[in-house]
C-alpha cells in the first residue's frame, strides 16, 4: 500500500513524482544528476531525508558517467557534481549532510581505482537509503508514547513517507501509534502554496486507513480553540545547534499558536536534519520561490496578475516554543543546546535499542 | 475606477460578479429574491454590509411581484420573502438587520395602499444603500489617524469596497489614509479556501494605487516577526454585545498571533453588524460551506476524493483579542459591552461630526 518514494534500480533513480499527486500515482526515472537536481527543485521528491537520499544517487549517476582514470581528475569532476546538486535548493540540510557523506567516501582512499571508487559511492548511498528507514522508524517508535488512544494531531506540510525513503517523520510517530492499536484522528494543514498537506499528507492517511480531516491552514487557530487538538506535530528541513528549526512556511504561526492554546508543539526529524555548524536559526537561509506559486493555483490565476508576492518556503520556529524533537537517538527536550550535543554521543545506543542493525555511527 | 458593488436600477439589482473577479469585471442584474439569495449563497455579492443591502433590494423585487390588494395578504406574502431570504447565509448580522428594517417599514404603516408600500419599501432600500456610503466613509474617517506615514496594515479576507456598497470598512481606514497622503503598504492575506484575499482585496488595492503585497495565511506570523506588521484591521460578519467578533475563518488565528507579537488588532465595521440581541460570541451560528471549497480551486482537485473536510466559514474572536472596533459612531475601546451600548446613544452625533448629510438614526 505505501510506496517507494525513492528507490535505486540499480541503474537510475527512481521517485514518485509527488506533483502529480494526488490524482495519479506516478514514477519518474532519474539517470543524470541534471535529471535529480531538476526533480528536486521542481519538488517532483521533496521533504529534507529525501532530498538527502537523491543528492546522494545523484552524485552516484555523475560518477558514474565520468571518463576519468586518474583519481584527481575524478575528484574534480564530483566536486562540481556535487556542488551543483547543493545549488538545487538551500534550506534542508540534509541535502547538504548527504553530499558531504558521499564526498567523504571517495576522500577517505585516494586510489586511482575509480571503478572501486564508483563502487563505494554506490553502497555509500544504499546505505543511507537503508538508513533512512531504520531512522524513520525508531524516530515512530520514540514519539508514539506521546500519542495515547483518542489523540487528535495536527500536522503542516508533508512529513509523511513521501517526505523520506518510505516511513516519514511526524506522521511515522502517527503510524506507530495507528500500528500499536491507538485510535488517532489527524488534522491537516493543507499548506499552501503547494499543498503538500492536501496532496500528500491526505492521502498517505487514508492510504493506511487513518482517519484525518483536512483543513485550511487558516483553521488551525480555531480547531485548537475548540480543544480538538492533543498535540502538534511536524517535520523539519533544518535544526541548529540551540533547536532553532526551519520547516515549512507556517509552522512558526502553528508553533505560537500552540503555545497560545497550550498544545505541545513537536519536531520529529532525523538528527541529519541538525546543522551543528550553525549556532541558532538566524543563519539558516530561507529559500524564496515564485511569486507565481502563491498567484495561481495550476493554471488558474487567482490573483491579479503581476500583484506583489512574498513566498518564503519556510520560517523558523525559536526553540523556546518547542516542547521536544523526536528524533532516531530518542526524544530530546531543553535545554536543546546542551541535549542536541548528547544526543549526537548516543545515536549508537539507541538505534540498538529499536533492534535496528543499522547500529553503526553514521559518520 | 471604484466599481459600485451593489446598485439599484430602478427595476433592477445589478451587481459586480465577485466569483470572476480579479480575471473578469463582469456586472449581474437580479430581478426576482430567487436570483438575490442565489447570489448571496454563491458569494456573487458578499461582504456583511452588501449583503445587507442586496437582501433589502430583494424584498423591494419581491413586494412589486405581489398581486395582494390586501395588506393583511401583502405582508403575509412579504414575511415569507424575507424569511426565505433569511435563509442565504446565517452568520452576518446585516442581513437580519437589513430585513428587519425593510419589514419595519411595512409593518409601521396598516394600509391598503399597496403600490405606495411598495414605494416606501424601495425608498427604504435606496437609504440603506446611501447609507452604506456616508457610514463606511465615517468608518475610514474615525480609523485613519490609527495609521501613520509608513505604516504597514495587515488585512483578512476582504473589508473592501466589494464588501459594502461602495468603499468598504476595513479598507476605507487604509483608503482614507491614503488620500490624506499618508504611505501605507498593505499585507494581504490570501483567505483560503475561496481567496477573497487574493481575488478582491489585492484587485482593489491595485486598481487605487496601493502598494500591496499577497501573501498566503500562513505566512502572516512570519511577517509579524520580522517586524513587518504595523497593526491589523479586519472587518466583521458579527459582532456579540461583549464584542466577541465573528469574521472570516483566519481572523481569530490573526489576533491571537497579533497578541503574541505585541501588534495592535482591529475591527472595522458599521454599527449595523452590532448584535445587541446576543451577549457573547458563543451564540453566533457559524455557517459550515461545502467541502469541495476546500478539496478543489476551480475545478482542479487538490486533495483526495473524498477526503473529510472541515470548512467553517467563520470564526469567533474573542473581545480581549480586540483593540478597538472602528465605527461610524467612532472607535470603540473596552469595556465593550458598555462602550458598545454608549456608542448607539451618540451615533447620530458623530454621523454629523464627519460632515454627513444622513444625519438622523437609522432605526
Amino acid at each position: 500500500m505505501r510506496p517507494k518514494t525513492i528507490e535505486w534500480t540499480g541503474k537510475k533513480m527512481r521517485i514518485v513524482d509527488q506533483t502529480r499527486l494526488p490524482e495519479r500515482l506516478v514514477y519518474l526515472d532519474c539517470s543524470t544528476p541534471q535529471q535529480v537536481w531538476r526533480a528536486i527543485r521542481r519538488l517532483e521528491v521533496r521533504g529534507a531525508p529525501a532530498i538527502g537520499i537523491a543528492a546522494a544517487m545523484g552524485i552516484v549517476l555523475g560518477a558514474r558517467r565520468s571518463r576519468a582514470v586518474r583519481y584527481k581528475n575524478f575528484m574534480k569532476e564530483l566536486r562540481g557534481i556535487a556542488q551543483y546538486l547543493g545549488s538545487a535548493r538551500p534550506t534542508a540540510v540534509n541535502l547538504f549532510w548527504a553530499l558531504k557523506r558521499m564526498m567523504g567516501v571517495a576522500e577517505r582512499e585516494k586510489i586511482d581505482d575509480i571503478p572501486l571508487l564508483k563502487e563505494r559511492l554506490e553502497r555509500e548511498a544504499l546505505k543511507i537509503l537503508e538508513e533512512d528507514n531504520i531512522v524513520c522508524s525508531a524516530i515512530g517508535q520514540h514519539g508514539a508514547p506521546l500519542l495515547k488512544s483518542g489523540s487528535t494531531v495536527l500536522t503542516h506540510c508533508n512529513a509523511g513517507g513521501l517526505a523520506t525513503a518510505e516511513y516519514g517523520t511526524a506522521l511515522s510517530v502517527v503510524f506507530a501509534a495507528h500500528e500499536q492499536g491507538k485510535k488517532i484522528h489527524v488534522f491537516v494543514d493543507e499548506t499552501r502554496p503547494l499543498l503538500q498537506g492536501a496532496r500528500l499528507t491526505a492521502w498517505e492517511l487514508m492510504n493506511q486507513g487513518i482517519p484525518a480531516t483536512l483543513i485550511c491552514d487558516n483553521m488551525a487557530a480555531t480547531v485548537m480553540a475548540e480543544g480538538r487538538v492533543s498535540i502538534v506535530v511536524t517535520g523539519a528541513d533544518r535544526i541548529a545547534a540551540n533547536g532553532d528549526t526551519a520547516n515549512k512556511i507556517g509552522t512558526y504561526g502553528l508553533a505560537r499558536l500552540a503555545a497560545a492554546h497550550r498544545i505541545p508543539f513537536y519536531i520529529a526529524a532525523p538528527l541529519s536534519t541538525v546543522d551543528l555548524e550553525i549556532s541558532s536559526g538566524k543563519e539558516i537561509p530561507i529559500e524564496q520561490r515564485d511569486p507565481d506559486e502563491v498567484r495561481k493555483i495550476g493554471d488558474r490565476q487567482i490573483a491579479p496578475r503581476g500583484v506583489d508576492v512574498y513566498n518564503p518556503a519556510f520560517d523558523v520556529t525559536p526553540a523556546q516554543f518547542i516542547k521536544g524533537i523526536i528524533t532516531e537517538a530518542g526524544i530530546i527536550r531543553p535545554p536543546y543546546r546542551r541535549n542536541i550535543a548528547k544526543a549526537f554521543g548516543k545515536k549508537r545506543i539507541q538505534l540498538r535499542k529499536t533492534g535496528s542493525a543499522a547500529g553503526k555511527p553514521k559518520n
